[in-house]
């Protein structure tokens, strides 16, 4: 969706205001859109362009190393020839003019025009069109330029940053050109400022395969694929369609349109870089970002320029641009850091007690079924924390639950307190958040008061272990009764716990009737307001909703009973029978 | 949507892994995050951190002149205090470590043990909380970090790097907050990686006012507003709460949250912008980009904070990290473009023919009807043209037609040649496009060929403009009829309507029988493959929908019917009537 704008026919004139005034130390705008200010030295001035809606495609490459000038139009339209004639005007320093844009209809039109009344007027004018996008047409000279402007773009800027003259810059921006391939894939449509709908949808769980990046839909549709797989679909294309070249290095772009973040184009990297290494590809210096978007699209491209020696070296050159830098020397000095192993902890596993050795496969069984009763609550979880928190609830715990799993089926001949120990310290250190450091530290604590050397585990035990994971936890998040968190929950199960079993009530009832006490509890945070966590700003959203904290809580000591009930009949935890 | 991943549950770690790989040159991988690589002298680390999602926050910003460590928690967690420990074990060179994040409970309790631990072991650990959003309390201490983490860990990181102790950078990145306030609005929310639903949701047209960066929703829901009213309430939002300073030098911040992109970011900041001149304050080296995201998430914040001569030095100086580069030096000494007024064509207007002056208030009428008729059919032409094309016909049309009108509005006592060269020139100017480059180069031809000092403005006049509109669209645009484009609609016409003129039908039944075999001709483009524009690459989908050009071209010469039956009324445009 594009939300900020005022009147929609205006966005891209408003929207180039502001880029202007905000980057007005080193660019002006001009009639049809901006300029670089300039260096000592005349350089040949390569004049990139096309419509509005790129961004940092075309007016953001406008800097040393990079464009001289970038012509504006409208979103996703050619600019007007008079916009280009005006820019490419303003933009020349008496050594000619190249202007590059990708292979449209509109842009060969409007260019074309602008270049010959530049040339009427004595100005050498060049063109150097892009043509990388291998799924638009078999025959190059048809194909569509989409992220590959980047790439020959910056050929050109910094062969004429460089200092070499009209021919040699135009020579290396169709070498560029010619060495470069993209395929890319869309998963989600954009929308025009002013639209309620995007220009175009993709099928549920499908994603356009040969993408545009104005808007169009992709050339057919096939089903989303795990990033692996994707990234083997993006390299198997392009290398299905290499340029005649046995160079074997190559520069790569991973290009994000828009939706598509860093983080996922940094997953796919992952997944490209082997198949490349597999391909006998050496990548040099990839650029994995957004680099030619199309306005809130989801999508990604892969790039890829066979490199001689000339366009390896306009690939690797600095550049300042608003919305691209690069400058070799800010970190060509810096040296790793070197550092040992770690202090991981390798104690031995102390001996447990019989009792203790016999309680542990329960101790092991109860955290399996944790792990269930997690698993299975998760996107619930999820659901109630995202009302008035950040939805990360379920999946803390899950992770949590994982890791505490993992470590303590690890290991073998531990006591119930040492594998409590063992599951918290894994918990907290996987989790992360706030539920995984308070719960890694309740089960540690528990851990430490059960021991794993008595002689029987009896309902004392339970309570000093219940106790102690009740005090972690309150001690480490400082959270009070009615402030909307776990404690609103934990406190009244481990009063009414405590009470049964003094009261003398057996192990399996006194802990039944806490875990209804839990989930009474529990629900009953749904009136509270948050006094406490990520929640506590959205106050007024969370009435009505109970802690997702306080919700787990009662969800796991109620699906323990289990493991009570089998401690029980073993008659390993003796509650005080009459 | 976040759509590239592979398990969902590995996502951070794996995006991390392609980080990682990409930016080797300059920092590595230690257990829990990253840690730049080290400088000839030792600095104080600045340790920074918190969940994954928010890129470049927060291993984006480690890098020369910011942080020296990266902390890298699950999406939207907290990392543990175990990862935090290991980072900052890896980033201390033994002038102690500061660590940063924004003021969230996991947070907080993590860093904190971590911070004991560290301490313990004899490293000097200090902690600078960030809490710069003013939406979430009225109690500095109590507000969350957002946006304002960027101002912090930048005043951190430069500090550190010019050298500064542990107390002074502590002391600066403390003073950094304490001057800083954020305030933000949601649009839409994000998607976990695995999900289909997003975190949270804002009602159709509405936005969450006081967003959060962890998915979530804003503290209370408000109608969308233009982008010149948002920034009056983002920016009296931060007033209301200003700190207490009396410097007019404010660091800004236009912060997009993921899908809110550079080019709304630039529109809005071209809105903040004379707001705060209006309010006094000056800002010093805004930042309009996507710092601190959240996903996929729509929204955008605004960030001042205010400079005293330390603040105002660190948050100058020079960066470079993979996601954040300055370098003042690259463009300290450009100079800027100076260039004349533009040579605009002045001409004095030609007085037409006593015919010609009769039928320009015509031309003028057709032109406003053919304006109607396009702005009443801009999104059924968009529509079909999203089909696969680019969406933007219907909009390129409007634009141009706009123009021209106005273009002709603002004349007098032109001629009707005039006023037609006039429509096409401001037509191409303003439109941009292909169809706004054929449309403007064809109505110029046409008012070439009417001229303003006809005797007599009869049948061959019309047929004579028609035809220069014909070859000048189909010299430029080298389509053919079968090709899916304008001119399957456009040579029909001409051929019809010169066939019934010369068979002497009268001017009305000519153009109304031209008309109708332009509908029809336009229509049974539907079942065309194209052969040029940029629906080529989309064939097979354009196949079962006509080009929205011939369609545009055959509704205008339709809705010119009313011109043409008034021409003949006033016996201005007379046929050869029996």
């Amino acid at each position: 969706m594009t939300t900020l704008y005022n009147d929609p026919a205006e966005f891209a004139e408003e929207q180039l205001l502001g880029f202007v005034d905000l980057y007005s130390d080193r660019l002006r705008g001009v009639p049809g859109g901006v300029v670089s200010h300039r260096g000592p030295d005349p350089i040949v001035a390569v004049v990139v362009g096309g419509g509005s809606g790129h961004y940092p495609a075309f007016a953001g490459l406008v800097g040393p190393g990079f464009a001289s000038g970038a012509v504006v139009g409208n979103i996703f339209t050619s600019p007007s020839a008079a916009q280009v004639y005006s820019v490419a005007k303003a933009a020349d320093q008496g050594r000619g003019v190249i202007l590059t844009f990708g292979n449209y209809a509109g842009d060969v039109m409007n260019f074309g025009i602008a270049a010959e009344r530049l040339r009427r007027e004595g100005i050498d004018t060049r063109i150097v069109l892009v043509t990388d996008d291998v799924a638009s047409s078999d025959v190059v000279e048809q194909r569509r330029g989409i992220a590959g402007d980047f790439t020959v773009f910056k050929a050109l800027g910094a062969a004429a940053a460089a200092g070499a003259d009209l021919d040699d810059v135009e020579r290396i921006g169709n070498a560029a050109n010619a060495a470069t391939r993209t395929f890319g894939v869309a998963f989600s449509g954009c929308t025009m400022p002013g639209a309620h709908e995007p220009l175009f949808t993709v099928p549920d769980r499908h994603m356009g395969v040969g993408l545009g990046i104005h808007g169009e839909p992709g050339i057919h549709d096939a089903p989303i694929v795990p990033a692996k797989e994707l990234a083997g679909m993006l390299v198997d294309g392009i290398l299905a369609a290499r340029p005649d070249s046995d160079s074997r290095r190559v520069a790569v772009i991973v290009n994000g349109l828009g939706t598509t973040k860093y983080e996922e184009l940094f997953l796919l990297w992952n997944e490209v870089r082997p198949l490349l290494d597999a391909a006998g590809l050496e990548p040099i210096e990839p650029e994995v970002g957004e680099l030619i978007t199309s306005l809130d699209m989801g999508g990604c491209s892969l790039t890829l320029t066979w490199l001689d020696d000339e366009l390896e070296r306009v690939w690797r050159a600095d550049a300042y641009t608003p919305g691209y830098r690069k400058q070799t020397s800010a970190v060509a000095d810096l040296k790793p850091v070197t550092f040992g192993a770690g202090d991981s902890d390798s104690l031995d596993v102390p001996a447990p007690s019989a009792a203790g050795a016999a309680l542990a496969p329960l101790v092991r069984d109860g955290l399996h079924e944790m792990q269930r009763t997690l698993q299975r609550n998760e996107d619930e979880l999820g659901r109630i924390d995202a009302v008035a928190g950040d939805g990360d609830h379920g999946r803390g715990m899950v992770r949590g639950i994982d890791a505490a799993v993992r470590a303590v089926d690890a290991l073998s001949d531990a006591g119930p307190g040492w594998m409590l120990r063992t599951a918290g310290r894994a918990w907290a250190a996987d989790a992360g958040g706030t539920s995984g450091v308070l719960w890694g530290a309740g089960l540690e604590a528990a851990g430490d008061a059960l021991t794993d050397s008595r002689a029987v585990y009896d309902a004392d035990a339970v309570t000093e272990a219940v106790t102690a994971f009740a005090e972690a936890i309150v001690d480490l998040g400082r959270a009070e009764i009615g402030d909307k968190t776990l404690v609103d929950a934990l406190l009244p199960f481990r009063d009414a716990l405590a009470g049964e079993l003094t009261g003398g009530a057996p192990a399996v009832a006194a802990w039944a009737a806490a875990a209804e006490v839990a989930a009474t509890a529990a629900d009953g945070t749904r009136m509270l307001t948050p006094k406490k966590g990520r929640a506590r700003p959205l106050a007024e959203k969370s009435v009505g909703t109970p802690d997702a904290g306080a919700t787990s809580f009662a969800l796991l000591v109620g699906a323990l009973e289990t493991l009570v009930n089998a401690s029980v009949s073993n008659e390993i935890v003796q509650g005080k029978e009459d």
